[in-house]
């Protein structure tokens, strides 16, 4: 059977009537890979409580993004007459098509990794829930007023989620950072290893701006001083210095990946792609 | 374009006419699937002589399974009229037709790997490669008189790369068996880890045995006592204790793998099958 490829036509497209779409994709990558990631700890977490809790979270961020997909579908059939289906989007783009931020790709591992050999560190997971989450609460409750009308329908969802999540990982921020010496450098480490992956998060750029001339997104940026005053409030708690900001730039949503965005996608992809067009 | 798919016709004919080429594709699977394994110390070796040591013994390894996957090929093109590729043996079958020891797919970690999250422990690095090389010094050393010409000829080639391997390997089970206190215990567990699976090398079956009867092969049991000797006589030296054997049986070899083999397989094969059929 043919191997399903990527739509290409779209670079053809004047990009006011691309934005909207991509901008859709932006949103399901980013809970796509993440719910990937986090469910690395299915099986694995330190206690039996996290590691549901972390299942929960990402089947949460996997169902963002099916109800994305899907609605993206809808868009991209629109544009060229072609609707694609969710697991078109999830198991058969490669990776240059991916456009989540660097940030959710990124491995549990860290910067103990090359120390200590050490594969999944729950400060790294949790801080990357926290500053995703207090930035996703911001982002999906302004989209609840997206002209979009399903898009702002998932972000009503979404926001009650984003919620839970951010609750989630601030408890942990507070008992982990306020914890133990060794659990405060953990956090601390983790803090000053992923804090410089949000300025993606925050940077405008095309697609950005024409779907919020539209009134279909808003910028980030817009968001950043409530996005800080809730990671400030909770790194007081947990006793966390936030790093200064610095100018490292990471170009996930441009298609642009780490190193680690290619062995991710070839576990989650390898199985549908083993079996083509498989019913079960 | 179409995806290459296993070929299963093999099943329809006489075991005593498939069995050379059952045997062979064992033997290209274990150097395959072992060579990828230390291929993932590339860039992450605990020292650079290390790292480039790893990765020439893989090259080895992938040496040999090219050497006889090509083999394999030709064996299969007399039996079925269609001569498979060595590309197609390693990128495009399924993890069932994999027929590998269990022991060549286990992952570094071992087992450290619930308590501290380890990633790659090279005490089980060195210990597989060490239980693994000792056996093939013997098992190449007697193939050179397989009357299957062409296996005789690798054997002969294959046997002195073993010989490295083994000398690389049961330096280190020295060094760090009787180096320090918390050396030789990683060293211990992780002999304790891997002896088990040794059991599956020198158990013989029906493919082992007709391949023997024409002379192909040599049953690995015959070679027990020599590779009983060697491991003891390095044991002794590293002060560690051989496990008592017990009475499990892993089964990678019949194509039934650990839980760690379909992930292996999903980061070697992603790239050819993203781009089937691609030439460069």
């Amino acid at each position: 059977m043919t191997t399903p490829t990527s739509d290409t036509t779209l670079s053809h497209l004047p990009p006011e009537r691309t934005a909207a779409l991509r901008y859709v994709l932006r949103l399901a990558d980013n809970a796509l890979i993440l719910g990937q990631r986090n469910a690395e700890w299915c099986g694995h977490g330190p206690v039996l409580e996290e590691d549901i809790a972390l299942a929960n979270i990402s089947l949460d961020l996997i169902g963002q993004a099916r109800l994305l997909y899907a609605h993206a579908g809808e868009l991209e059939g629109a544009l060229t007459g072609r609707q694609r289906h969710e697991d078109n989007y999830a198991y058969w783009r490669g990776e240059r098509e991916f456009c989540n931020w660097t940030l959710a790709e990124l491995p549990h591992s860290g910067p103990l990794a090359g120390t200590a050999s050490c594969d999944r560190d729950y400060a790294v997971t949790i801080t990357r829930n926290f500053l995703y989450s207090a930035l996703m609460v911001e982002l999906w409750n302004v989209l609840q007023a997206s002209t979009d009308a399903e898009l702002a329908a998932i972000a009503a969802k979404s926001v009650k989620e984003a919620r839970y999540h951010l609750h989630h990982a601030a408890g942990w921020m507070v008992r982990l950072g306020d914890g133990t010496e060794a659990s405060h450098l953990r956090m601390q480490r983790a803090l000053d290893h992923l804090m410089p992956y949000m300025n993606e998060c925050f940077a405008g750029d095309d697609v950005e701006q024409l779907a919020a001339v539209q009134g279909v997104a808003v910028p980030t940026a817009d968001l950043r001083d409530a996005w800080e005053a809730t990671v400030d409030e909770t790194l007081a708690e947990a006793t966390l210095e936030r790093p200064v900001q610095n100018a490292f730039l990471s170009t996930g949503k441009h298609g642009l990946h780490s190193e680690h965005m290619s062995y991710l996608l070839a576990e989650m992809q390898s199985l549908a792609r083993a079996h083509p067009g498989a019913q079960w």
